[in-house]
């Protein structure tokens, strides 16, 4: 196999890449050899060198503490529970979220045999106290799993006294009503509020 | 800038991935350094050293002249003349042809600038005595340009007194009547073929 197919057969590996896809990646690159194909190389041989889990949050930087857990601008008695590390870096997008995370590594399930133990439930109980945790906030998937996980880490996470919320879920921006499933629709119409506060 | 953002950056350059998609990937590579991450680093970086662009017919392999110039098991009377290196791979996969190839690198356009000097025009029939080629199958995309182009080959290459000869026009494998448009469909009327040879 020459390095030509070798490189095929890996991009084809990328999620969102087939092997039509990675055949017309790699040719991509090849026309951009100095612009793309060789920093792409130095790139993904220095991430691979550098990036790591932060051992605290579970996040990836280059740095463990992560940046975020070391930062002392950011609210450390507010922690924000989240599936993956993709999840944590879409609430650090919306930039509605100046505390700290935690990130569990997947959701409860049955099927995939994927029980307490494999989440990094213990290692977020363990900060709570340490780190003067006042609040954490559930941010997973609205699914059956993320729901189960979500009850179950409610239980744990209230028995050590600080408060646990959860996201609001409602129409998404932008969502048009007659698109929209009829969970979302009763879960948005039993959690209605004022459009004006009458007191005001 | 992290090395994270970094590789997001430029593996949002490829074709087929956006920013959210190359997150996605990045995440994915992160989480497979040792079977993905790291081997892709460096069969880029090898790629990047080896391969080249094969001086005779254009198409890239690790040596110089290519594979297929030099496979003495190949009908060297035969060249088919294609735009770009994926056309070449197409119709290697197609296990039809056991000629040899001529990659143009592009078609003529006046709109992009592209006039024959820019094509490798003057190479291919450069190649046509010393390598007693007797037929050229002009291998063109069916449009505007491919087909321009193709007629304007077609001039030059006849005044060497080869034959030349281009792909079939017709319906698809696997296509539907009535999804196909008008200029196929009748392209692929009058060239009409007898169901069995009447004389047999």
């Amino acid at each position: 196999m020459t390095e030509i197919e070798r490189l095929i057969q890996l991009l084809a590996k990328l999620p969102g890449l087939g092997p039509r896809s990675a055949r017309r990646a790699a040719l991509y690159l090849f026309k951009r050899r100095e612009s793309l194909l060789l920093p792409l190389a130095q790139t993904l041989a220095e991430a691979g060198k550098q990036v790591r889990t932060c051992g605290r949050c579970g996040n990836l930087d280059t740095v463990d503490p992560c940046a975020i857990c070391t930062d002392a601008k950011r609210d450390g008695t507010r922690i924000c529970v989240v599936e993956e590390v993709a999840d944590l870096w879409a609430i650090e997008r919306s930039g509605a979220f100046r505390g700290r995370y935690h990130v569990l590594g997947g959701n409860l399930s049955a099927l995939e045999g994927m029980g307490p133990e494999e989440l990094h439930i213990e290692s977020l109980l363990a900060r709570l106290g340490p780190e003067g945790v006042r609040e954490a906030i559930v941010a997973l998937s609205s699914t059956v799993e993320g729901q189960t996980t979500a009850h179950y880490l409610a239980d744990r996470l209230s028995e050590s006294g600080i408060e646990v919320t959860r996201l609001a879920q409602g129409v998404p921006m932008g969502g048009e009503l007659d698109y929209l499933d009829e969970g979302t629709l009763s879960a948005a119409l039993s959690a209605r509020r004022p459009m004006r506060d009458r007191n005001a």
